[in-house]
């Protein structure tokens, strides 16, 4: 057989690619396509999967119209403000988003979803690589031994729990079991040790680009917590403490930029306490977001000063620059995002009708749809949506056509605005006679009739005017949460309207003080809920923690003291219930 | 503390993202980086790693200038004549390409290798995303429940021998191990099954890169055979047989270029025989290079045609589109290139000083060495060698000026060519003066006067030249080796010269008469070498093995014989001893 039958674009395609079709047909090929396929065997009964996490509900396989195509999305029936668990699951599956896969708390990051991390991938990468950061990318094995995992104390009692372990290969047992990667300070450091000679050697900055494992037992959610996720972790050592700070900074200061420039998510960064901080490190920063519908917070990406502790259990040493003959343990760094930023996204901008995709991330940025009708076939269209298309991708824009023939545009519009795209551009018969569109932004439903002349231009602008107002909106959302609280009286009523609480705070590293206000503060919210501990084990947590000592300081009148112990405060202290 | 110390363009940069450094340092963080460190423990003792194979040779761990820095690359001491196997490790690893970990079989890519993997992703991403192919990229979960894994059972023989299984989290065994995905064929498709349901969500293109586990006990080689290695696989259905041969054929055509465009390497397109082909498939298209320096031949890249198999083993079918109301199962393929087409980039090109890169792909495609001496310091060149600089970066070029005070010029032509940098661009006093640079080629020590202006289309140009020589030269050497045989008495002398060998042959899906070749060839190799089966035991395979049926098949007259069986020829196939 020839591939002759095959679409004539894709012939072209393989001529140009210089490989002609000479298709190889040996024995047990069949012979032709059966224009209806014999009835396919049942599947063989897979083993049950591990109950389904009750946080956010998997959607029913009965609500998928089984007669219809992939084209055709359920629309959403949870309210965001009704109830926020199942409506985010239906968000993220019933945009295509994520799939439920076979094992508990491990997701397919369907293209839709997995398009938005490589928006996220492509700037953070640029941003790394470049001067004056210049990190490098690189890759290290999924796995650590024993021995190299456990070798620092703190560091394996915070992983150690969650460490999916692998014994066999095949029908054979190994002769020592190896831990699948939580995180690679373990297995990168030692390497350090090998590479590391002379000062001249510093600094090292190294990145890598993968997924980590972590078996947690608490209910799993899409993007926000999973049994594997994706992430980018950086890992960099310093002669100078001062430079292993600024780099910590640096790299915050990106997340950051990710959260609110990309993602349109406001966020608070500072460091955590010494109980919050990086297990093995020597402090950790942080940048945390709210989740409005939710009425939590929730940490966004971590940036850590390890200080010379993994170098001192990994023999990491260095000659030093005085020409001494000295040693010295170098400063280090490591930092992470992962994918939960997309969760983040999601709950933070999405609405009854489903995804709000911030322009800068979103995989398709502008859909143009044609109004077809019987009175006007897409070949009378043809030309004017093909200029619309190129005039769009001429001014770097991630544009689609649907163009399907066999769903009306009101279809469409309902499809897309559930699958987030930030621009509807509608071309119909008038439109292309007056060579114009008509815009509609998802945010807001506000529409614009633009010229095609300059359109990629308008378009661009409308986009950058999209962004700020789901910033804006998030922000105020955000702040409308953001309390002081100077009384220990005032401070439980505040955390039950769900908001974030900066107090006055005696020591960040006083680590039985904040135990304490944890306990206490969820004693308190449960009488004042009318709850008993019974139901407390089966609502999510209602303590407060600390999310943060906010780099951005209010001023700290002298003489203030703690809202909790009454002792000195030396710094604002931001808390709330968390993720 | 601040951050006063830290370089000045760091501090500069945090301001420009917008992040003032405000460090807050909580109890436990030591008060200022002691000038020496005091001396670092030992580290703990980490279990043996277990034996590192034979080829190729781990350096010794003394063979390590221990005084000098990184930047002291060890000289290679084995020649790519002599010892091969050794010199491959001494190249990839003095290059840092590659670091063994603690894991056997498991390898860490540093950013030198990394770096080209990241030139391939790219090039080959935006291949397969752009039209007419428009596959998408997503992320299935790296594990796979044991009854997914099972449900094929040609594909589960085919891997099951080699499967990681994860048996325990913490100190909790799981209730059912599961897999680390050898290939996602079965964890995708059952998805696939709850996506699919009429003809129109057809074609449906996917595609992922990560990394995959095969825990193989035959020696491991870097990048070759290693336990885990980093590919992209993609996964599509189509309607028609003939648009799965379509897009099969589109992919091979597409790593043809990956490794002749791209890595320099010439390669045979052909189809495998049944015996080799991909387990539970129904046929695989194949790229063969050949390695000179082993007289081996590799399997570059597979792309195959599944058929319909996996699709009726999970369930997957569509509404047809005849409005017949009968169903079809679709036709799928899935296709992969891994690192180990870098292994063998580095095989074919590098030579005793080293490395040399294919300019394509390399990290750095132009060093920039400004010849600093006592009678001209640095700050006299730093004008010219910013020009240069800049001239090149405008041009799209990958440069890197090597401006260390502490090492002289010639050590750095040596430290560079060792790297493989396509050309280095030397830059002394009296090149300033005239506005003009001298290049030099790694490939074949070209040297050329070349004036500031223009100079970056000039090395553009150059770079072009450069690979078209590399891939000359690898042709030369691979086209040497290529030879016919009609006769069987010829097979083995020709095998023992390390030839490819192209043989009428009776049938591809004749998996005795292969089997036969294949011992009998290796009967009589032995013998021909003097070798007893003992010492064929610790040899590497001597037989000979198909690679592919080519795609260009020479003129096969009518009644020509089958070389081995006597039976009448079908076809050319390729023979060889391969990795």
């Amino acid at each position: 057989m020839t591939v002759s039958a095959s679409p004539a674009d894709l012939v072209k395609y393989l001529a140009a690619v210089g490989h002609a079709p000479k298709i190889v047909d040996f024995g047990g090929a069949p012979a032709a396509p059966a224009a209806a396929a014999p009835k396919a065997p049942k599947p063989p009964k897979a083993p049950k999967a591990p109950k389904a996490p009750k946080p956010p509900q998997a959607p029913q396989a009965g609500g998928r119209n089984k007669k219809g195509s992939k084209e055709t999305l359920d629309r959403i029936v949870a309210s965001k403000a009704g109830d926020f668990a199942t409506w985010y699951g239906e968000v993220i599956t019933k945009s295509e988003m994520i799939e439920y896969g076979k094992i508990s708390g491990c997701y397919i990051l369907r293209p839709w979803s997995f398009g938005i991390w490589e928006q996220i991938q492509k700037a953070f990468d640029g941003w790394i690589k470049d001067e004056p950061l210049e990190v490098e990318n690189c890759y290290f094995p999924l796995f650590v031994t024993k021995g190299a995992l456990e070798a620092e104390e703190d560091h394996v009692d915070g992983f150690a729990p969650e460490v999916a372990w692998v014994t066999r290969s095949g029908d054979s047992e190994l002769a020592e079991p190896i831990a699948i990667r939580p995180t690679s300070e373990t297995i990168m450091y030692p390497e350090f040790a090998k590479w590391l000679r002379s000062h001249r050697d510093l600094p090292l900055k190294l990145n890598q680009w993968c997924s980590v494992v972590r078996w947690e037992f608490k209910y799993p959610t899409p993007f926000l917590r999973s049994r594997e996720f994706l992430w980018q972790e950086g890992h960099t050592a310093h002669y100078e403490l001062a430079e292993a700070d600024a780099m910590v900074y640096a790299i915050l200061g990106l997340y950051k930029k990710v959260y609110e420039d990309l993602l349109a998510v406001p966020v608070i960064p500072g460091t955590k306490t010494e109980k919050e901080k990086f297990a093995g490190g020597l402090r950790t920063t942080t940048v945390e977001a709210y989740i409005d519908g939710s009425g939590r917070a929730i940490q966004g990406a971590t940036s850590h000063n390890l200080g010379q502790n993994f170098g001192k259990i990994y023999g990491i040493e260095v000659e030093s620059a005085d020409g001494s003959g000295g040693k010295r343990v170098p400063w280090q760094t490591s930092w992470g995002l992962t994918t939960r930023s997309i969760g983040v996204m999601v709950m933070v901008h999405s609405d009854d009708q489903g995804l709000v995709l911030p322009p800068r991330v979103a995989p398709v940025q502008v859909v143009v749809i044609p109004i077809i009708s019987k009175a006007c076939p897409l070949a009378e269209l043809q030309g004017f949506v093909d200029s619309v298309k190129a005039e769009l991708k001429a001014a770097g824009l991630r544009v689609r056509v649907d163009d399907r023939g066999n769903q009306s545009p009101g279809w469409k519009y309902n499809h897309w605005e559930q699958k987030g795209v930030p621009l509807r551009v509608e071309v119909g018969p008038r439109d292309a006679a007056a060579q114009s569109v008509m815009a509609v932004r998802r945010v807001d439903g506000g529409k614009k009739a633009l010229p095609l002349a300059g359109l990629g231009a308008a378009l661009a602008a409308e986009l950058d005017d999209v962004h700020a107002a789901m910033f804006a909106k998030a922000k105020a959302a955000r702040d409308a949460k953001l309390v002081r609280v100077t009384d220990w009286a005032d401070f439980v009523p505040k955390l039950n309207e769900n908001n974030l609480i900066l107090t006055p705070w005696c020591d960040p590293a006083d680590q039985d003080a904040e135990e304490a206000v944890k306990d206490k503060s969820r004693t308190e919210a449960l009488e004042a809920l009318g709850l008993d501990d019974e139901d407390a084990r089966t609502a999510t947590s209602l303590a407060a923690k600390t999310l943060c000592v906010p780099h951005d300081q209010p001023p700290l009148p002298a003489g203030t003291k703690c809202f909790f112990t009454g002792k000195p405060a030396t710094c604002w202290c931001l808390w709330g219930r968390s993720y």
